[in-house]
């Protein structure tokens, strides 16, 4: 089957690094759907607007796709530990799709903005559909290595200005510890692009806290106005 | 981007008239999934049995492909008042991509058998994931026009003799009335292909009770052993 795209989604992360491993851990990373023709007619979403989540489909466009691997390293188990690809929710997975419960924040014709994104931007969008609480909320499902939420589990301080909204979703992003399983345990400097913005930091081995030393604007080679 | 089913779902609904409306619904209702090469290894289903439900995304097959229509009339608004199609979960929908959240019955290499399934016979499966409740279940999520489940409607008698476990599959499966909203009130004689099995039934106007009176083998028109 060939899915064509209904619009493409814009969000805070440039890449895969630093992106939440799940949505609604960073509340404050918004993402914008826009919608493309004939998608973006106001009957299109006619009636989004009155449900709280809706689910996002989505193509994983920054992953290899010639992935045939059937297991993965999750980085719940310190990602040395190997699970079957139909037991997790890494994007190395066939046909790539991603899927998101996202909050709605805002629906206008051709646009969707949504709260707590875990999503790459310019993900390709295939589709949304509302969020179905009586079908698709089960507290007590069991969920074995993933069963709980993580902690979030590093300190986060700044040594440069940057704005308070950015701030936020920064600090956010990074208290998740972003770093791969197998780093997690190295004192190095690590480098990330969160709303255009180039984040460097390094962890204090002695105090766990991750520290923002550079806050500069990307350059993404595109001219300016 | 190009999707390459990992297997196919069997199960008990040969057409969509009868299918349940989501999920959940008719817990009798199995489904078996049987993953194609090199999907069907050991690995790649490996700790997917710690899980207690998986989002299982399909292909809607047996609808027309070329849709291109911006709203739906949802059962639940008495199929007269439409909503946008991304505020609906129907199947006429850009990329005809369906998304049922199951219960993990048993899980082997090369097979998963789910309950509670909503959809049609022999649907290209294109992912599974596992379920994770702690983003995934909201469950004071607002949901709009379809915020509640849908109440069984239709008392069902039996006029002929079934297997006791087929009578509880087609039992629950009428008494979501799968008759559509604008033959809601139709008295009429329906039929629909239920686990192989060609099912016929009239709604008694004075009662609003479904009466099984046929469930004869489904010719499916290939040879027998």
């Amino acid at each position: 089957m060939h899915l064509k795209p209904i619009g493409i989604i814009e969000t805070p992360y440039a890449e895969k690094f630093g992106a939440p491993r799940q949505p609604g851990l960073v509340e404050e990373a918004i993402g914008v759907i826009r919608l493309e023709a004939p998608w973006n007619a106001e009957e299109a979403v006619r009636g989004l607007d009155e449900f709280s989540h809706i689910w996002v489909i989505y193509g994983f466009h920054l992953t290899p796709e010639s992935s045939e691997q059937l297991t993965v390293r999750p980085p719940r188990l310190g990602g040395n530990e190997r699970v079957g690809v139909f037991a997790s929710r890494s994007p190395f997975r066939p046909n790539r799709l991603g899927l998101s419960l996202v909050r709605v924040l805002r629906v206008e014709p051709g646009l969707v903005e949504v709260g707590g994104v875990d999503i790459v931007d310019k993900s390709p969008v295939y589709d949304l559909k509302p969020y179905l609480p009586w079908v698709e909320s089960q507290p007590d499902a069991k969920a074995g290595f993933a069963a709980e939420k993580p902690d979030s589990k590093l300190d986060v301080a700044f040594e440069v200005e940057i704005d308070p909204q950015l701030q936020a979703l920064v600090r956010s992003t990074i208290a998740h510890d972003p770093r791969p399983a197998y780093r997690a345990n190295e004192v190095g400097e690590f480098g990330m692009t969160i709303a255009g913005l180039n984040i460097r930091w390094r962890v204090d081995p002695d105090t766990s806290r991750a520290i923002i030393f550079e806050a500069s604007l990307f350059d993404t080679g595109q001219e300016r106005d």
